[in-house]
Formats: C-alpha cells, structure tokens, sequence
C-alpha cells in the first residue's frame, strides 16, 4: 500500500556531527566567526523565556564544544559573557549554573493553597480532601495510618537494595511480569505464610502499590462482572468507600457493633461482596472473631458472596493474641489485600492481592493496564529484605515503639479528655474516642478536628468515617508521632473542646 | 446510636505477654513441661502443610523465647530435634532454616507455560501477548522498546538513592503528593524544558508510572468527557492501541507516509483526538516536520481537537538535528507523555504528562484513585540523578552504544537480508525491515517471526503494529543487544526468511 510507504530507504549512515539537544543548538544557523556571539544569545533566550531555570547546571565546556563540533573556547566565552551579565556563575567542579533569570523561570512547586480549618474539615469531604488536609499545615500530626516513620530501617534499606541491584540480570531492567517480580511473590508468599497463617503458591499473588490499588483494580474488575454495590463496615474507612465509588460500585453501610460486623445486616442487605478489616476494624479496632466470624463465613458459603479483606494491620498486636487471617480459613471467597505502608512505609507503595480463581487473571489484565507492573528494584530490595528476616526485626522495633506511644495516648487522654471513650487499644496504629452525647453538650466533631487544627494539630473527625448518623469522635494516630507531641496534641484537643462546649 | 458502641473501654493496659506471630504461636497451648515437644509439633506442622517452605528462615533462639516468653533452652531443643529429623539446618550466622519439608511448599515461581513459536505470533494478538512472548525462552532478543540495559548505571544510581534517602524528612515517607514528589516534578520541569524545548511549570507535572499509565489515565479522563474514540498512526503501536481500547476508547487508524501522519486523513476521520509520536514515529521512524508539521497544528487549531504526544525516544538521535516537541509550540492542545523507559530503563516505571489546563486536575483525581501517586524513593533518586548532570552522561554514553549497534544491524541486514528495506535509523532504538511485496513471494511476518523464534531469536511483526493490510515487515531492536549478537540474530532471521519463501 502506498501510504505505507514510510520514508527512505536510508543505507548510507553520512557521520554528520550530531549537534546537541542542550537547547536545541544547531550549529549551522551560527554566523562565520560569531559562535560565541551565537552561543550566549542561545543561551540567554532560554533564560529569558524560562528554558534555562535559575538552579539548572549548563552543560561542561568540554561536553558541549565536543557536541557542537566547535572549539572550548567558544563555549567558554560564551559563557563568561553571561557570567559577567550575572546570569551565569562558575562554582569550580560544580560546574557552572543559572544564578539570575531576566525572565519568569520553573521554580520550585508550591504549597497548595490551604482552605482554612473549617473549610478543611466540612462534613461531607470530597475526593481531595486528604491532599487537603496533608498540605495544611500543624505542629503536630495526629492523623491516623502510618506507622513510625522515622523508624524506617534506612540503612538496612539501602544494603537489600544495593544487594539486590548487584544481583540483577540487565534484562530484569526491561519490561516484566505485570504480577510482580517472581522473588517478592515468593516472600510474600514467605510472609503471610510464617505471619498471617495463609498458605498460598506465588504464582497466586498480585504485587501492586498499595492496597488502594487493590481496592481500585478489583473495583473494575467486580462492576465488569456485574457487581454494582460492595458492602461497607459503618463507620468505616472513608478513603476506602471513595475509591469504590471511584468504580462506579455503591457503598451500603452495615453497622458494626462490639463483635464485629452485623452479619444479620450484611445478609439483609443482599450485597454480593463486603470489605472488611477483621483483624483491626477501621477505625473501631474491633476484632472479629469467634461467633460473629463463623457467621460471616456462613454468609460467604450460603450467599456466594465475597469478602475483601484489608488486612491492613493485622501485625501490630500488643495485648491480644494473634488472629488469623480470614483468607486462611476460607481461600475461595475471600480476596486478601495486604502491604508494607503499615510495616514500613506507605511511601514505598507497595502491597499484594490474593484473589479467588475467579478473578486472578481479569486482575493481572487490569494490573498490566494501569502500569504494567510494580516498579522493579523496590520489589528485590524488599524481597532480600523480607527473606533476611529484617522485616521481623523491624515489626518487632515498631511493637515496642507504638506500644509506649499508645500508653502516651491513653494516658493524655484520660488527663485532657476524662469523657471520651476510648475504643480499640489492643492493637494497630491508632485509636478511636467517642464523646457521649448528652443534653447540651451536642457538637460536631468535624468542628473539633477544625478547632483542634486551629491549634495545630492534625486529627480526623470520626464521622467521615460514618455514613449514618453517630456519636462524635476523633480518630487519632499515635504510631508516627513522641510520646511529648502526642500529649501536646490532645492537651490541644481537650482546649479545644472545652472552647467548644 | 447502639449499633455504634464499639467495644468495651480498655483503660487498664493489662501487660500480658505479646505472644509470637511467628506460626501464631499461642503458649497457653502447650501442656505443663512439655513445652519443646510442643513447639517442635506445630513447627512439624507447619512444615507439613506449607506455611514454612524450603529456604526459609526461622526466628533466632533468644528471639523467639523472648517472645514466647520461654527459656532459650525450650526453642533451642525444638530446633534441635527438627535438625536432626532433616526438616532444618543450622547455618550459623545464617541462622536456622528450613532444608526439607515433607508436603508440598511455596515454590519459586514455575515459568508461565509458553506456547509454541506459531501460536505466539498469532495474526490477532491478545492482551497478554507481549507477556507470552517476553516468557519465551530465545538466545538472541531483537525485540523493539529498550534501550542498552547492560549500561543501566547501577553504580550512579545507587549513589542517588543513598543521597536522596540520606536527605529526606520522615514525613517524606508517608501519603504523598498523587502528583509526584516536588523535587522530581522540578527536575523533569528542568529536563524538558533543557532537553524538549518545553517550558513547564512543576506544577503543572503529573508523575506517573511510565507512558502506558498516562494512556490509561488519559483514556478514563478522555472517555468521562465523552471522547470515544482517539485516531492512532497506522503502523503504530500495538500496545498503546491496547490500552486505548482498555478504555472503551475507539482507535480509527491514520496513515503514516514519509512526511509523517497523514493530517488530510485525520481531518477526514472527524476524530477529536489523536495519538502521535512525531519526533520518531513508532514504528517507521519518520519525523513529522516542515509542512506536515504546521497542517497538523492547523488541525489541531481549527478542530479543536487533542494531540496526545507520546516523545517515547526523542532524545536517541545519531544523524539529525533535534525536533522540538509539538507540546513546546502549542501547549493548550497537546498532552505531552514523557519516560525514563528509554533513557534509563522500563523497569523504574517512571514518566511524566504534561496534559493541557482542562485535563490537569482530572488527571492528577485520577492519578490518586489509581494508585495514590508513584513510589517516593525512587522519584527522589531520579531527581538527583537529573539534577546532577548524571542523567545527560548517560544519554550520551547510550547514543555512542546505541549508534554502534544500530551500524551492526544495517550491515548484517545488507549482508543477510539484501532484499529487506530498511526505515527509521537516523534515530530511536529499533528499526523496520520491509519486504516488497512480489508475485509468488507473499508471506506473513507472523509466520517470520514464528520461524526467527524457533531458531532463538526475539522478533516482532510489522503487521502487530498495523491496522490495514501492510506489506510484510519486522521491527528490529538494536539497543539492548550487542553487535555480535546482532549479526548472528539477523543472519538467522534470514535462515528463517529462505525457508518460508
């Protein structure tokens, strides 16, 4: 086909200096004898309509004369002009850089504007509204969900890292396996096996960043098959609810109680599929199990339903037994999501999938189009971390350290707050407290997340987590913050409500 | 309300031992003095049905007592029986692992089972095919899209990561920006606008996980605002098609000819958007300049319509003068996709979009749902690899590799494939071979690289990448295999190619 005939045929390679992409600098638009001429007018249009940034480096004299095909001296001329101009400066090996602009330049992001605190916290927040309250600023940062981050094992980080980088094959540097490298399958595999009680092959796991991955991955994967409404635990984690619906999937609440999940509920309901977090609820802290768990597992036998379950916390435990996974009593019904943003760092962005038969493969199509594929060296350095048995050690340097954090928060708590209710302390990241509502003394707890912000510090309110109507609470983290900011931190919050009440 | 009273009220913390979650190990299981026997039953057991597999790692002695709250002597004799039944070994500072287990355990994954040559270059590629044949086992890999991983600078690299992981803030390893660490966006603002001619403001930056995820963000965005369907080139890339498709999105091909996109069609197909590569079109190589150029941007222009400018190896050029991207002259219309999978390597799952206004927040919502934003370390690595200088370095020791190799192939295609015309060598990684279509000689490139991968060597079809009926053709990668490599790939591509005919 003639349209199809695309360009020359060109056999004979002519060895045509090769110019620089610095700029987009070609020589033959030089003057005779006025290169240098040529070179600093080049150079001072792109500082002028902001090519050239104050903080870039210019490339080496010798670098760029070599490309361009013209003599150092050029260059350096050149360059010495804009010096003298006061655009350019010499800073010996560092090379030379942009010091002044005549023009608006790139410069550093901004911070994103910050609504104030009443407007950060509205009762019904939208899908920014975490960036929101992440941008905004606060001596102290009680929010829930991340572990003690200034624990992360950098050291030990960077050693399976250069381990792994070592050991690579180049051709593990191309495009590979949208499931995920084979050796983080295999101790993924490892992991939950020794920890979460689960026995699964890796050929099984799904590798992905983050269980907010798995959440939006699996919500296509489900509206695909026909599924419009995935059950949700009230209250329950409002981030997870947003990405559901992201797919298009409805989000009904069913209560939890002391037990757990109502399971009474849930199978009135008619959903086909639930998210749960039994091992920790979010953000109660209720486990589920004995009774109520054999009753949901009926559910999942009778109803074909599944289970989602975000066993987002599961290994931070202090005053409780293990529990295990519900993945290791029922495989076929239940899809097991697990990461390291709990055990390490959300930052890392990585965590796993373990589904039913059923939809392993439509979810390795949907990884493989959203990515195709975790980032590579990550994966080895935390394979050659979890197979070292560092992950161990760390998670038991977090116990201890979480643990002592808790006990500064239950403590603040009961000094700055005697009449909150405190739920949920046996294990994870974060606590919940509830205000009792009594005549009177009725408020809004998205209020005094935005007073206690007023104060800075950061919490969230407890009902964005809700979607039916609850008693007001805070839900407060404590693993990523001292023992001193977090009794600052709800002294803060006890002024705050008493300015409130 | 009641259904909300979730759990009792802990206040006192009782100090009861933590337990082991390794095996999830329970004390008040084991009987009076009988302890060892017990701990060597359940790690029997575990043994038995999977949870410890061959190769791993069992807690240290003082560890796992300390846990259990035994003495050493308790674990250490457990240990010992199972070394002695062959289940463990002691290693010394390796610790105690697991040598034999006696059940089926958690195996290194098994290599996806490859259908033979003939199956994999079926006619109608599925979206799993570039997984099927990136798991066929071949001597010699020609496949197009990376560049010389052999070159990756796993040194320099590692030098930016220990840097870059040396400066940051604690808070720097929780929930991020979704739009990408500040530092990279700034370092990619500096990189195109050096490098592309493109003057961005880092805010203005989406840092995603390569160009296969801008397609898909883009496609969801695209889709939402009733788009639905994005002309493609024709040839052009089959995966990109896939993804497009993945998203509900029609892809009416557009004929390529030697000036590039053909814009009288593009006109004619009434489409509102459409997917170039016109610094080096994927896969013919023509560049879209001169009068080409200017029609296209008058579409653009008086169509309203968008270009999604796919720069994917732009800056891999041996014979010509740089081409300046089309984002850099008509920035409301066009959203530029940028990667570091042909600078660096696809496995860092690194790229960037630069969408115009009315996409940009849509894009970064969409960002956030899909994964929360890319992993931080390794943006933060790529930052200082840019900023440092080290990121030009390495362009400019590939383009010497990249050149050499790209000779090699021309000479062995002139010595082994006389008949073949050759496309697109002034710049990029690959190159097109075509054959002229003569009576009694009519083939099917699938069936060439059927044959080419029965003798070992990695190849695509033209025809993959084509939309309407194309002469026979292959799309050679020279980048990421050595000359001598090369020759012998395409003396037996020619092997292959005298048997069929």
């Amino acid at each position: 086909m003639d349209r199809s005939n695309p360009g020359a045929v060109d056999r004979s390679i002519p060895a045509v200096a090769a110019g620089s992409d610095f700029l987009h600098l070609a020589l033959e638009e030089a003057p005779l004898g006025g290169k240098s001429d040529w070179l600093a007018r080049r150079i001072r249009a792109a500082l002028a309509d902001g090519r050239l940034p104050v903080g870039s480096r210019l490339p080496a004299t010798r670098v760029l004369a070599g490309e361009l095909g013209v003599s150092r001296g050029v260059v350096t001329e050149a360059y010495q002009r804009l010096i003298e101009d006061g655009h350019l400066a010499g800073r010996g090996r560092g090379g030379t850089v942009v010091v002044g602009a005549p023009a608006p330049a790139a410069t550093a992001p901004a911070r994103a504007t910050v609504p104030p605190p009443h407007a950060l916290f509205a009762p019904a927040p939208g899908v920014g509204v975490f960036d929101a309250v992440r941008a905004a600023r606060a001596r102290i940062d009680l929010s829930p969900g991340v572990p003690d981050l200034a624990a992360f094992p950098r050291a030990a980080w960077l050693r399976a890292e250069r381990r792994a980088v070592g050991r690579l094959a180049a051709s593990d540097l191309g495009y590979g396996d949208p499931r995920g490298a084979p050796a983080l399958r295999l101790a993924v595999a490892h992991w939950i096996a020794r920890n979460r009680g689960i026995r699964a092959d890796p050929d099984e796991l799904l590798i992905v960043s983050g269980t907010a991955q798995t959440l939006t991955l699996l919500g296509q994967v489900l509206y695909e098959d026909g599924v419009r409404a995935v059950a949700v635990e009230d209250p329950g984690s409002l981030g997870a609810r947003q990405h559901l619906n992201h797919c298009r999937l409805d989000t009904p609440p069913v209560a939890v109680d002391s037990e757990g999940v109502r399971v009474d509920e849930l199978r009135a309901s008619g959903a086909a599929a639930v998210l749960l977090t039994p091992a920790h609820q979010f953000p109660t802290g209720v486990v589920l199990r004995g009774a109520r768990r054999t009753e949901l597992l009926h559910w999942a036998h009778d109803s074909g339903g599944l289970i989602v379950e975000d066993d987002y916390d599961a290994e931070h435990r202090y005053d409780r037994t293990p529990v295990p996974a519900l993945r290791s009593v029922l495989a076929g019904r239940v899809c097991y999501a697990g990461s390291v943003s709990k055990l390490l760092a959300p930052a890392l962005r990585i965590g796993w999938v373990l589904a039913p038969p059923k939809y392993r493969d439509v979810l390795v199509d949907a990884k493989r189009f959203a990515d195709l594929g975790n980032a590579v060296l990550p994966q080895l350095a935390l394979a050659q971390f979890m197979e070292s048995g560092e992950m161990e050690r760390q998670l038991r340097l977090l116990r201890r350290h979480h643990r002592r954090r808790r006990d500064a928060m239950i403590e603040a708590i009961r000094t700055h707050l005697p009449d909150a209710t405190v739920h949920g302390t046996a294990a994870g990241l974060h606590l919940t407290i509830t205000f009792e509502s009594k005549s009177g003394t009725d408020f809004a707890d998205t209020g005094l997340a935005a007073a206690a912000l007023a104060r800075g510090v950061k919490v969230q309110p407890l009902s964005w987590h809700a979607q039916r109507p609850h008693r007001p609470g805070l839900v407060l983290g404590y693993a990523a913050s001292t023992p001193t900011e977090i009794a600052e931190g709800v002294a803060a919050i006890g002024e705050s409500l008493r300015q409130l009440l």
